[in-house]
């Protein structure tokens, strides 16, 4: 069977764009609206993508928009909205953000082994670490952990995760009435983890999900990134402006992961796409400059500081003026590096900038028809850029909508993309193994030595 | 408008008695079931019930039952199950247990606001401090904290629970796409507290939700666990076998409530009661043999441990004979006490006290016909015992249907009981008020003054 593009959908209620919610076809409480993301999750699901991924803030501090501009300053808790949405779907993937430096492993295990038997096998885990010290003062902190260290933290609590997905064999639940046994003991497991960070003993609570384990998703960068990434994410979602970039990312990425003894098929690079689609490029330009005249210049300003970990305040600097410089901080390195880049490459002044990111917050930004725009996305595919595209509409519900209605049935025309879900998992439909239980695994090597 | 029971339903889709899943009525793979608790939330809401209940743990070691015999050994994590549910229904709350011990405050007020948010205003959380090492095992500690630590630790996680579904007044978002103002930046405030055991900048990234605060319960029963109720929870979840116990209860907490202020009409004690329903007495005498019967004896043993906190270990001694004595222990004092109470009032050998405890777990249990149960509900309620009852029907679905079927239209004849719902929240339904935003609340004070 071909390769096919995978795509993910990017579906804050609140909206992509930093105007989105100012945009007349953008409902204004569409972030606080279960009926909205409703609407949303049907349509990602009419256009078969893999999954709705959400990302996600424990604090409110950097919103990437000025006091009282920010629609997407308040929200749901991604893993309780995509349960309420799973049953109203029967293919879509559900991929929540949870932060590894303020859960504990036992709390994450559980909730997404929870979400993954409520949809039937179509969860997903998006490891982040979380930066900003706005963050850390929410949790007892004052500042947040070093670099290096959250990121040796969430590869600890990755492990103890995956341990604890395991406490029960698959095939653990016997039922029997007769005997009064309603599990067999001996296929129930501690995990008896004790690192530098977590001391879990098990078992988890929850049985072996559908999938086995859900589907580990990151958005590493950085080196510490990265080698997180190609050591346990299957799925790697990625910013890039320039297909050269992600390239390099790519075969980085694929290398560490062979490194790390893993197939590199089963490590798939998605970088993010915002596209404006348009039935001729004059209409895409022009739904391009109408979202783009609805950014106010505080919330543009805003956006950067947000964007770059709150250390790019703007405030006060001449607008159609060049960026000044800043110092390098903790938190967000690389995506203070790529905003950056782009104002670099493109000689912006700050003005054109915000207007440049305020679509897909440093992602790629496509302006373009249904085939100009699978022209690039199939440049990448076929050139070692990407396994499949994040895709993120500017505003909702509209441009999922025009993204859905023109530029799939583009890809699909050219077989680059499904015209059926492969299977009802978010593992099946991306073409990622069951992982096998560890304990599992383990008794098949005696048995096979005996 | 007279005064109505309120009514919860306890519903863990393992069943409430320990030999449950052996009934023939009750689905074997009940308690991983999403549609099997559907099924029993629909039946609730057709029942008129305040609230569908959970329960939780956050280990597996004190499950009640010989190893391999617990069928309650896995579930759904509550949060994300409910918010599942709620979406197919419309007036029935949703309480989830959730650990003051082993979350974080921030993380709690969220997914109790999400879940809140996505019911419509149907959310309530039940607080627990969560005993016992093994899960303390689970979360990087050895032992559990001690009991009088644990409850300032409650007392405090609650405080900044509260305040952080303050962090937006409840006009705080304006929308207003012409001048950009999403929400208006005087109405978000920061709760800044600093306590023993909890630092928590806020504000909380989700708007106030449709109750203002989601509805508080609680079930301690030591004198730290009453202090903290009559303090905080305007549901009472409490275990009593007579109405003398119960009235002292019901009386301490509502003198306890009045002591810290509050109108005692708005803390209501809702003992739990284990219904057999039959038509005639013989009928419901034999569903309780039948369900005694399925009890294996490792389980009736494995029980009494785990209600006591894993010290009662039995395994040896002859089950035809008394109950030995054993020390008080750190965690389950109370429940610990309870048992003992009971065997020794019904001079029970260690056979007949399992059997007894099995259908409700300590809980009150009742074997009668329609009229005779609610005889003794009536007497409950109209007697300060009892503002309601949270009613564990000992096996699924059957037991649930009796009472819907039987027991809520007797209670409706004597105008016990509603026969529609109030309003479509928790909190309307049970007849508590709306918490008014602190900070609301001191404007007013203040524009009151000018």
């Amino acid at each position: 069977m071909a390769r096919k593009i995978k795509l993910g959908a990017f579906l804050p209620g609140g909206g992509q764009h930093v105007a989105a919610w100012r945009h007349p076809d953008q409902p204004t409480d569409g972030a606080l609206s279960l009926e909205f993301h409703k609407q949303l999750a049907l349509t990602a699901e009419r256009g078969l993508f893999d999954a709705y991924f959400l990302a996600d803030n424990l604090a409110i501090g950097f919103g990437g928009a000025r006091e009282g501009g920010n629609a997407r300053v308040a929200g749901f808790e991604p893993t309780t909205l995509f349960s309420a949405l799973a049953p109203f779907t029967k293919n879509l993937g559900f991929i929540a953000t949870s932060s590894t430096t303020y859960e504990e492993p036992y709390t994450t295990a559980r909730k997404f082994a929870s979400l993954d038997l409520i949809s039937g096998g179509r969860a997903g885990w998006n490891v982040v670490t979380t930066t900003g010290d706005p963050t850390a003062q929410n949790f007892n902190r004052q500042t947040q952990l070093p670099h290096a260290e959250r990121y040796r933290r969430a590869a600890e609590h990755v492990d103890v995760v995956k341990a604890l997905w395991d406490s029960f064999e698959d095939d653990a639940f016997t039922r029997d009435v007769d005997s009064g046994k309603f599990y067999d003991p001996s296929k129930l497991h501690e995990a008896n983890y004790r690192g530098e960070h977590f001391q879990v003993r098990g078992p988890l609570n929850v049985s072996r999900s559908p999938q086995g384990h859900p589907v580990i998703v990151q958005a590493g960068q950085s080196d510490d990134g990265r080698g997180l990434a190609a050591q346990t994410a299957e799925v790697i979602f990625t910013a890039h402006q320039h297909i050269e970039t992600a390239q390099e990312f790519y075969r980085d990425i694929k290398a560490r992961a062979r490194g790390f003894g893993r197939d590199p098929n089963h490590v798939l690079v998605m970088p993010g796409v915002s596209p404006f689609v348009g039935r001729t490029l004059e209409e895409a330009q022009e739904k391009y400059e109408r979202l783009t005249s609805l950014i106010l210049e505080e919330d543009g300003v805003g956006l950067l500081n947000g964007l770059t970990g709150g250390t790019l305040d703007l405030r006060g600097y001449d607008l159609d003026g060049p960026l000044p410089e800043a110092p390098p901080t903790e938190g967000m390195k690389s995506r203070q590096a790529l905003i950056r880049q782009i104002a670099d490459e493109n000689n912006f002044t700050i003005r054109q900038l915000y207007q440049w990111v305020a679509s897909a917050r440093g992602h790629f930004t496509i302006v373009g028809t249904p085939e100009t725009i699978v022209d690039t996305l199939q440049e990448w595919f076929e050139n070692e850029a990407a396994d499949g595209f994040n895709i993120l509409p500017p505003w909702l519900p509209t441009a999922l909508d025009d993204f859905v209605d023109l530029v799939i049935p583009e890809l699909q025309r050219r077989g680059l993309f499904r015209t059926e879900y492969e299977g009802t998992t978010l593992r099946e439909n991306l073409g990622l193994p069951f992982p096998i239980n560890r304990w599992t695994a383990a008794r098949s090597v005696v048995q096979a030595a005996e």
